[in-house]
């Protein structure tokens, strides 16, 4: 249960950094839709290491293999099973790091809550298990995007440096996935200001679902707000979400943030496309804060599982900033949020949206 | 299940605004656990309208009554219903409101959604529906009590007065439930003066949980940072959440936001209690931004259901900054977060902790 | 969670015997389906004590208040909550058995689960809970009744007399619920011979849903068979299920159990309606085991909580069968199966049936 | 969601049976529980087509691969993944019966459900699927064994021939699987005699477990009964299921059925060792009903996709009885019930047991 998200469209993954392999089942997607390996690739290579001089070189070509429930190009209704082996999985580099809880990481309290774990990059809580989501996600696009749903992302801050621009047809072309290419420039400075000093920065991934009807969600416990902030608070490394004006409504009126319709569309966005759990046809805009990596070079006070204190450098391939390479994530993140309500307003229904 | 909470601990809402009654179902508490009406009761008190100058002077007694799962004043394991008549339900006050969708309520997005409504007060979507989350809370509470966890909450910011303070012991002294006496003041004033302006302001609320030991929640889908999440964005009117350090680490760097642990404590708390989305022993903090409350009696423009534009001004009795209530909903969603995982890791590990 | 039933059409049912009132929430309900009261009164009538000479006299009006979810006479696709007080509590009754486990109850099993209970009347294990059951079935039966699905059920056995017909329309005609007038009289004969006898007598009730169309279910876990089993195994008293052939299938060979199907309809019926899992457009068929109901005036053997073994003759008000009172509650289970079927489908295909 | 069994201990299964692979992912195992491969291999051998002349004779060697979850031989807490690949895929074989609903199966409820299917080998309603299963069902078994909990299964019925005695330590000394050795040879020409006549027959297979401690399942909706009802009839071909004295107390009167508990244990077990629901302490019996394999040889009328009918004899590998099969498969969903029951109990009451 842990490891499954969504109620209708119920994506499971499985699998540690340095085990055999990661993946994921998919429950619930409806039959006939087709599924192309390629643009699950496509999402796979847009997530994995090694893209650029701002992510980690580890390099794993994440070749996917489809395990089930596709049938002469389509999907058949039953459970995809999607595999990925680990390759590049040099465990040794780790073993230094087994009896350390290492600063910032899970280590100590998964040890507290398994009473054992792999420690081989993380095992379990690597962002590795991202592998699985990603995959999922990539089928839900391709469903969504039959209606006409479609989701966009990139890195709009890194340090300090903000985007000013939404332009989401530039967020590939340059190395950080900023939808300002200006702004891309800067960030990528910041990125690689703190490789050099073995640190890394936090920043923060916009994701934005254009094309989603009114209607989907619920009132209360799952409102759609709710799922999204489940949804992207279990990505690895980040610690806030919010949605449309966010945090900056807290310092602003009702007659300001109270947006206008004019009985066809929204003419303002503060409610980033929900009111009330449920969609209301503007764009769904989301924002997640991810921390500075974890893992970085520079010496840092640790405590060994033994209680004593020690000094440890992180050595390896670690992303300085994990930004670019989460916007793919809570990208997919974002599409099983959508993919679930969408099957829930047909239960609920009866329609086709 | 839209109206549900929680995998093992399981909270059902139900009710509308201005039917018969709502209520609470509770199924999974543990027996034998102590339950006083009295307690409950005073967890609904925080939560009624109608406490001071600063809130909503709609005045409902909300008198809990315990209908099943107790015997001879404690839990028998079984499901506890709880139930509130709405007995101050002037349903004419919204007979104007019947064919508008107000600015900023879910109005239109439920009607998108169900294709009818419940007009009066906001039906299902009212802030109303949360009088069965805080009663299911204090049930939570009470249990988490017993192992020595205990759960605080306030508004540390409302407009753009910050609490600089966290002094938990004056937060039901002042009418703004702020830990920051001197800063209630500021906030108080900033209320009332939106108040004066038939406007409304937003804020934050802020909630932290003591005592909660290390290895609750889970590393991937239900991280406890991703239920915590969906607990707090399932409030209504919030739009954002963080955990620890959240949005403000964006701009700091991993040697700065890693907490130090030394073998046995965390001498800093960025990660907000939670590392790899399991409790790591030191205190949980979360903070929930808060929208200004969307009901104002400035005049708005508004859209008809027939698509129609026109000017509405909500008259009526309404809370100016709903943070001072959101106080103790948020307090509850976090013992019912706390709780459910509680006793997901006795299902693990099969110990009392 | 184990209080509730279904996935998408989800019933938690709350309340023990001799407790302030047992109830029920329904979350799921599509909106805009006609809710009468009257109706939902009508179901628990069936269910109620005291209705012939062949059941309890234990004598409980029974009447249902619907607490939400319920507008102008149409659902809101809200959670619909419902309330049946508790009036004829005779608690001191069970006084003499509070140290006692009744023989074939669950007061041991309960015990040992729990480590307390509320012993008046069985508490949660009485077969009072089956009155939330009845009204959620109601509500699914209406919504149902809409698209032509039509469920009818009867007692087929009691004791070695059996029913040789099938009249639906004479069930409700004699106090036995048979289809089969004839055989009614000679059941009603066996009962009364038991209640003489202070003791009791099983049989088997039969449940039909007719008009339900081809491709409800799932072909795994969630089996259509599946979830009946558990839906008629989660009754009080019952201890097997069967669904078309059922047992009796095993004494047979291939060729004669394959049913013919001749491109638009079967023409026999061994699988019950349900090939693979999913409905085929026939008759769904499914019979239950309904054991002799455990409390008896006979004395009889049994231990007490102190280990010690002790005499004990069950007074007060039993059903010496139990059958007549099941059907309703059967029904009710099998129109809850079918309603989250339903809407579990339409979720699949995004179609109206 | 509709391919997962349980709820704290979550079995999800997927695979076609003639796509690349069958398998299953495994998410709730406590972590420490050693794993070894070759239990589970050991228990899809049981499984595996081809290992007498009273089974069918597609040889598939059903190598299982452990792809996460496991580390130095013990369970992580985390999802355990396995996989089987198809290696004896005959696809071919099945190019005959693409347009035509093949009698007894779910080929036409399947088309109704998905408008699309796999038609090679029934694709996900094979009975392959159950490879899965039975992998999972060994990772609870060996969880269970370490609390003393034992589960042992044959099959007590053949057409007309049924066990007389149940000794488990003979049910791998004959092809039959039965308890009784005698039976078995009565058992085996019965099931030889329907393959010569290109036939096939039913039976019945018994499970039981011994050594569950009072105090596992719950007393409403997932009482164990129901949820072993629901495990049991989610195995396919199955079309029944009794606990204890089942169908066949329904002729007999509560005086007789009413176990007798001497204060330490039941000395008689009508109840199959549950009591409303809940264990009682005494061995679980339960009672599976096997129809008669639907694949046969002998013709048989059949309608094509056109609604025309047709004739069609059904070539190939096949069971004339799946009953041997079908013990293993039923063992294993005992396991998975009841590790789900008993982690639940440990959420309840926080202890080992």
């Amino acid at each position: 249960m842990s490891s499954s998200f969504g109620r209708l469209f119920v994506v499971t993954t499985f699998g540690e950094s340095h085990g055999p392999a990661v993946g994921v089942v998919v429950d619930g997607m409806p039959p006939g839709v087709p599924v192309e390996a390629g643009e699950i690739q496509r999402e796979l290579d847009r997530r994995r290491p090694g893209q650029s001089a701002l992510t980690t070189q580890r390099s794993e070509a994440d070749r996917v293999e489809i395990l089930s429930g596709v049938f002469e190009g389509v999907s058949l209704g039953t459970p995809i099973a999607m595999l990925v082996r680990n390759t590049d999985a040099r465990s040794k580099d780790y073993d230094a790091l087994k009896d350390v809880f290492r600063p910032g990481h899970a280590d100590y309290s998964y040890m507290a809550k398994y009473g054992l774990r792999d420690h081989r990059g993380g095992g379990r809580s690597s962002g590795r298990e991202t592998v699985g989501r990603v995959a999922g996600g990539a089928l839900a696009r391709g469903a969504l995007a039959q209606i006409g749903v479609k989701i966009v992302g990139g890195t709009v801050q890194v340090g300090e440096v903000k985007a000013m621009r939404r332009d989401w047809s530039v967020t590939e072309k340059n190395p950080v996935r900023c939808p300002d290419a200006m702004a891309a420039r800067g960030m990528a400075e910041v990125i690689l200001a703190a490789r050099d000093q073995k640190d890394s920065v936090g920043g923060v991934v916009e994701v934005v679902a254009q094309g989603v009807p009114a209607g989907w969600g619920d009132p209360t416990m799952t409102k759609l707000d709710a799922m999204l902030g489940m949804a992207m608070l279990s990505i690895p490394a980040t610690k806030g979400v919010e949605i449309g004006g966010g945090f900056g409504m807290c310092a602003l009126t009702g007659s300001k943030t109270n947006d206008v319709f004019d009985g066809k569309k929204y003419l303002t966005n503060f409610a980033g496309g929900i009111s009330g759990g449920i969609s209301n046809g503007a764009e769904i805009v989301v924002r997640v804060a991810v921390r500075p990596a974890t893992s970085i070079g520079k010496p840092q006070q640790a405590a060994t599982k033994r209680g004593r204190t020690t000094t440890i450098a992180i050595e390896g391939r670690h992303d300085p900033c994990i930004c670019p390479r989460v916007v793919p994530v809570a990208e997919a993140m974002m599409c099983l949020t959508l993919m679930d309500a969408w099957l829930r307003q047909r239960a609920l229904r009866g329609r086709e949206k």
